[in-house]
This record gives structure tokens, sequence and C-alpha cells, in this order.
């Protein structure tokens, strides 16, 4: 086999096999085949699309690249989250005790945050305490006595999307549907567990601005996770504003807990209650979704899912009490609030200038190397569709030092539009895509005013 | 600038300003743009293609990359004529005497042969004493004093062509016909002559194996002569069979000197009376086509083309004097027949497989580095279409030994076919395409039974 023949079969819009996409993966991953190649494969990918098999194809071969976990010796059925990223998208630290305390098990490996969106490791390590690097026995076996352990990415998880990731990066080879859902899905499926439960969130802070994109996206996700043998669903949901009211780690964390609590903002919870919610439905602990939102909506007012979230905590090394005194969380020197210049209706958030604002508060990376201060970002007082006064405080930025303090404050004014007319609030989720277990096609749901609906 | 923006550009299919396309070949060739995004964009290039003005571009700034020939010392107009590689294509030689004979200064450079189809430098060298290399005053000396001299390549000449052909070479993204056009006239450009003419071979022994893809590369080329200000024009040959009955460097030679000498085989000096009449017309040595060929017929047949000829091997070095006695001429030390194993008419010759047979019998390279052997090669005792009986020698192989010799029969043999049905003989011309001097479209006007008819 040759790369030539590969890259020559690819630049005529032919599909490669499963055996010529395994030879590339494993060739560039070991050094073999060069950049200047790989590029040009990415490219003629980019530019004719893949097919399903293809996608599958890239996908199990970059799982495989790399050490993959073996979550069999773990009692329970495992079900992992991922979402595509998104402001003050803090839901994993929600839904994994809810879905824990439904009895599933989520043993998991998560990421840190890079660009303009946070990261659950980050937001983890906030805690003080926690540790997200435990061996692999301590892993499996916090993991199987509190159904719950949530871990960084190994350094050699998939080392094939590693290296095409950082080439994509340079030869604005990014933007294309099947490379980024193998390159999610290679994670994924390394990661080992049984169920995939994929929030993929759509808008104008989001990495797919369209609902079609976002659909096609979450399609081929499902898609590939089907064919790998994983129960896979996706939902899409809204990033046309930040998630929730806090965006920065430490203060994620507090207002996870607070919806733990019971209380915290209605948006967080609702897409919180439902990512559960289809954890436990895959899982197989629910005859449907709608006994799924049940059990997940009880095990939060009972209190077991905060029971569970303080268990979890204090298993990884952290110090539960900062769930009922957040002045044990880190905090930032600096504060600053930032008002409404006029009266008016927010009719509109730049959600990425929200999230640039938090960046440069020190609550995000700009590169890999970027140091955060934990307890950087923001706290909004209002929220889209809100009506405010002049003067009103919208929102109060922390950083370290006053410089970042004022450059967040400047940034995030500019990000949130007051107008004069009252503008339409858009809805938390747009649609569900889960498999058709009686056939190949998959089911898209849209949800609309009047409820559910079959696409 | 950024090179990402480039390429985000050409993947989604727009076209690229001269700007961008010269920031591109400058940042290559230095080395700044790394290899990994050069392929990127080539294959980009590649599957999207490059408009006129684009392909115009990058042409230019290849041309512009390294060394550009200054020939306006030279007295005289200087014609170029290139040739898109053939397997026995020895024109140059016979082209070259003929239009300087005419009163066109033909001052060029040419190139080394590589994989199946020869090159002038090569064929050149095999007299003995000819010298390739001259100082560029030497150089234009005897480009002034007999019109006619041809030279290898400078090393540095179009630098940005040869790496980046260099990198096509091993990425798959050769066949494009924009980038193809741009190779070869950013060699032309920098070669300075003020008129190029062009032989775009067609058929199975060609780079391009179809008639529609040698009339968009022949127009694709006129278009670049013509926007970079040099009267240009194309002719598309046939290259169905092998041209002329010889193949090889010294026996290439003898058979050029034979066309001088009138005698020859018919298609071979047919070719080159076109080529050369061309060459005049565009220097303005003649007032029409027909006026043109009528010249050159004449200095074909007054001995004046012959003399020229002479006086160009004196010039350089070499010994006039293997005119009149090829045997002078370097010679192989084994010779092998190729006979008929059944009698029938020669219907087909696979024109690859006989330049392969001619890469085996050590008279062209298999890599840059290989060494040649001058006297090796074919000469054909038949040729498409003829009546062969069983055991009728077909052919005689040279080759430095048994080995080769056997290798480059047995090849040469299976390129033969033989049938029991005369099969038709493919034209020697189909279209020549020139520009209009009314309007930016060009004239392609096709070769057909009953005379020449416009497209």
């Amino acid at each position: 086999m040759h790369m030539y023949d590969i890259l020559n079969k690819k630049r005529m819009g032919l599909a490669l096999t499963r055996d010529e996409i395994a030879f590339f993966v494993r060739g560039h991953t070991s050094g073999e085949i060069p950049d200047y190649q790989a590029s040009a494969l990415l490219m003629a990918i980019c530019i004719h699309g893949m097919s399903d098999e293809e996608t599958a194809s890239l996908t199990l071969a970059m799982a495989h690249s790399g050490d993959t976990a073996d979550l069999s010796h773990i009692p329970g059925v495992k079900a992992d989250k991922h979402s595509t990223g998104g402001v003050g998208d803090k839901t994993t630290l929600i839904v994994a005790p809810l879905a824990a305390a439904c009895g599933v098990t989520v043993a998991k490996m998560s990421g840190r945050g890079l660009g303009y969106t946070g990261g659950t490791i980050d937001k983890l390590e906030s805690i003080p305490g926690f540790s997200t690097q435990q061996t692999p026995e301590r892993f499996a076996r916090i993991a199987g006595e509190t159904g719950l352990c949530i871990v960084g990415q190994s350094g050699n998880l998939a080392p094939a999307d590693k290296k095409l990731y950082a080439l994509r990066d340079v030869t604005a080879t990014v933007e294309s549907i099947p490379l980024i859902a193998s390159s999610i899905m290679s994670k994924k499926l390394a990661g080992g567990s049984d169920c995939i439960v994929l929030d993929v969130k759509t808008g104008n802070g989001a990495f797919m601005k369209t609902l079609k994109d976002s659909i096609s996206l979450a399609q081929t996700m499902v898609a590939i996770g089907t064919h790998a043998g994983k129960k896979t669903a996706a939902l899409i949901t809204d990033m046309n504003r930040p998630l929730g009211m806090a965006v920065g780690n430490a203060l994620e964390v507090e207002e996870a807990c607070r919806v733990l609590k019971g209380e915290g903002p209605d948006d967080l919870r609702t897409i919180s209650i439902e990512l559960a919610a289809m954890m436990v439905f895959l899982a197989g602990k629910a005859v449907s979704m709608e006994d799924a939102r049940a059990s997940v909506q009880e095990k939060l007012e009972d209190g077991s899912a905060l029971k569970k979230f303080r268990e979890w905590i204090a298993s990884q090394g952290g110090d539960p009490s900062v769930i009922e005194n957040p002045e044990l969380l880190p905090h930032a020197k600096v504060s600053r609030r930032v008002c409404a210049d006029r009266p008016g209706w927010i009719d509109s958030i730049d959600t990425q200038g929200v999230g640039r604002s938090s960046v440069l508060l020190g609550a995000g990376r700009e590169t890999k190397s970027s140091r955060l201060d934990y307890g950087a970002g923001i706290r909004f007082y209002r929220k889209l569709g809100d009506w405010v006064d002049e003067g009103d405080v919208l929102a109060e930025v922390f950083a370290p030092d006053e410089q970042s303090a004022s450059e967040g404050a400047q940034v995030l004014r500019r990000a949130i539009c007051i107008g004069q007319v009252r503008a339409e609030i858009p809805p938390l989720f747009y649609a569900m895509i889960t498999e058709n277990k009686n056939s190949n096609r998959q089911n898209c749901i849209l949800y609309t005013e009047n409820g559910m609906k079959e696409l």
C-alpha cells in the first residue's frame, strides 16, 4: 500500500477503504508518513468529505492508535458525556452525580479548556485538594465504590488525533464535519464507556454556528458511536448566551453546587436534567426518556445527587465543605462591575465575546501553557431578554489584577447588546438525535414550542 | 498576510489574488512556508482548479523566483520551443536549425530527460565534444553569431517550480492543468524568449492521454504566454506511436541529421517543418503560416538548414563530421533483433511501453541520478499500420550489456501489437491553438482530413 495511491484516490473524490485509512493513521502516527502528505489528504477530505464508513474507519483507527481504557472490571453500565464546548458550560459537574445517583457508572476522562470554552478538569481542580490524576487502580476503585470518577486525559490517548489535530490547526483543515466528529469520537471510544451522550452546542458562542451544521455533526457522531457498538445519542442545545449566570472555574463550581442544592438558574438545571436523563435512559436504567427524567428529577429533589457529589469530591481528595462554604473556593483579588450605559432590553449576547472576556480575566487559556486564575471569571446579574435601567449592574468580573479586570470588563460590556425592542429568546433545546433500533437510520426529534416533533 | 487565510480561501474554492499567490510562492521558496502548508494548498488547487488570472499569477511568481535570462543584448527576435515530452521526440534538433536558417534566433535552455521521454540536452551531449554548459557571455556570442545556441537549464531557473514540483510528485498533485501549465511556462518565461511554440503531445505515450486534456493544457499555456506579453502558440501532435524510427540519444541525433539531409521518416519531417514554421511565423519572419511553411521547406531543401546545424555543432564544441559519419557517434556494445511472432498488421503501439523499454536499455533515466548509455536505444524497421510476416524484424535494440538488451527487447516486443485487421492510423496533427489579436479569446484550429477547421 502506498500513501501516493491513497492521496490520488481521495483527490479524485473516491472513498477510501478501512485498510487504507488504517494504513494512513498508523503511518502518520509513527512518523513514516510525513506531514506534507497528511496535510494534502486532510485538505482532500475537507473538500470532498467522507462517507459514514470512512468516518467510522478513521475514528476507530485513531481510537486504537494509543492507550484505550478498559472499564470492564468496573461494575455497572458505564456512560460518558461530551460537550462540544460552550461558555459557562459546567453541566458535567451536575450531570455526573445526577446520573451516578440513578445507578449509572460515570468513569471518564475529561479535558482542559482551550480557547474561550472551559474544561471540566480545570473546574474540578479549582476545588481545594481535588486530584484529577489517579492511578488506574485508584480510578477503578473510586468508580466502583462511588459510581463516579473523572480524571485528566492520559498523554497517550488517541495520539493519532493529537498529531492530526495539530496539523489541521495550521493548514485550515479544521472545518470538516467528518474530521471534527472523528476527532471527538476517537477520544470517547478510547475512553471505554458503553454509552455516550453528546451535547452539541449551536449558536454564536459555539464551534458550530448554524443549526444545520450542528445537526449534521451530531448525526455523524451518533453514527460513529453506533457503528462502534456504543449506545450513542446527542442533544443540540443553545449557545447564543452563556449557560447559567457564572463563567470561570471556581465560580462555575459554586453554581453547580447551587443547582445540586435545588437552587441555581433554570437553563442550567433544565439542560443538566435532560443530559443526565439521556445517560440514564441509554444505560438502561429507565424504560423511556420520560421515566428517566422523572428519576433524575427525584434524585435532584431528594438530595441524593448532592450526596453523590459530596462523596465524589471526597473520594478524589477534594474538600466537600466547599458545598456549604463557597468562600473556601479560590477567589480573585480584583473585581469590577459592568453596568448598563442606557436603558433597554438585553436583546443579544455575543457569547464568543463573553468567552474572550473570560480569557482576558484569566479564567481561560489563550495557549496550552497559559496559567489560569481559578477565582477569575464573570458573574452575571442579568440575562438575555431582561429589561435594564441605565446604571444597572449587568455583571461583575473577577481577575488577578486591575489591568486584566479592566480589559475583561471592556470586552464583556461590548458583548452585551441593549436594544429598544424585546427580542425573542432562543430555545434551550433544538433537537435530539438517537439511534433507531429498528433500522439503520437515526431518529431526529425536534424540540418545538408545542413539544417534540420527529423530523 | 497569512498562509492560513490563503489555505482557508482556496479550501472553500475561492480565487486567490495575485498578491496572495506571490506571497505563497515567495514564502515556500524561501522555506518560511512549510511543505505541509504548501501541499495542502496544492491539493486544494488540484481539486478546485484555478482561474486564468490565478494561473498567470502563479506562473509569473515562479518565473521570477530565481534567475531569469536577459536576451535583450542578443540581436534578432528570439523564439523558444517546448515539447511536453514524447518517445523518439528529437524535433528540437531539426526545428532549431530550420528556424535559425529562416532568420529566427534560437537562444534557449533545455532539460534532461526523466522517465520514459528523452531530453534535448542528453541528445546533444551524445555528439562528441558538444558542450551544453556555456558561460552567459559565450552563450550570447554563439547565439548572436550563429543564431542558435542551446544550453542546460541553470540551477537557479524557477527554483519555486523545482521545489513545488518535487512536492507535487510525492503528494499526488501532479495531475492539474493549471499546475502543469504554470510549471512549464514559468521556465519558458524565465528563459527570456519573445516567442514560444508549444508542442503538446497527446496519446498513449504522452503525459496527456486525451485530446480534451491536451487542448485544455495548450489553451492554458497559450493564455499564460499571451498574458506575459509573449507571442505564444501551440500544436497538438500525436503520441500514439514513437516519433520517427529511432529512440535513444545518439540514434536520434543520427535520424535528425538524416531529416536535415532531406531523408528520414515522413512523420518526423512533417512535424518538424510545422513547428519551425510556427516559430518563423510568430517571430514575424513570414506573413502567414503558409508563407512560413514554404520558407522552412526551402531552407531544408537548399541545404541551408543542414549548414546551420553543422555551424551550430561546431560553435558549441561538437564534431560536425558526425553528420557525414554517423559511426563517429557513440554505439552500444550489444544489439538484439525483435521479430514478429505471427503475421498481421501492426495495429497499435503501446508508446509508453516503448519508452519503458528504452529506459531498460539505458537510453532514459529511471531517476535523476541514473547513468545513460548514449548509444543505447531502439531502431524501428516497421511502423504503425505496416503488414508483417512471421519472423520479420520489427526493430533492433541497442544496450550496454546482454541483460539490458534482453529485458528491453522483451518489453518492446509486448509494446508492439500485431492484429488481423488493418487499423486506422491516427493523424499526426490534431489542433493548433493561437492567440487571436482581435479579441481576448484564442483560435483553436482543428486539423481534419479535408484540411483545417476552426473550432
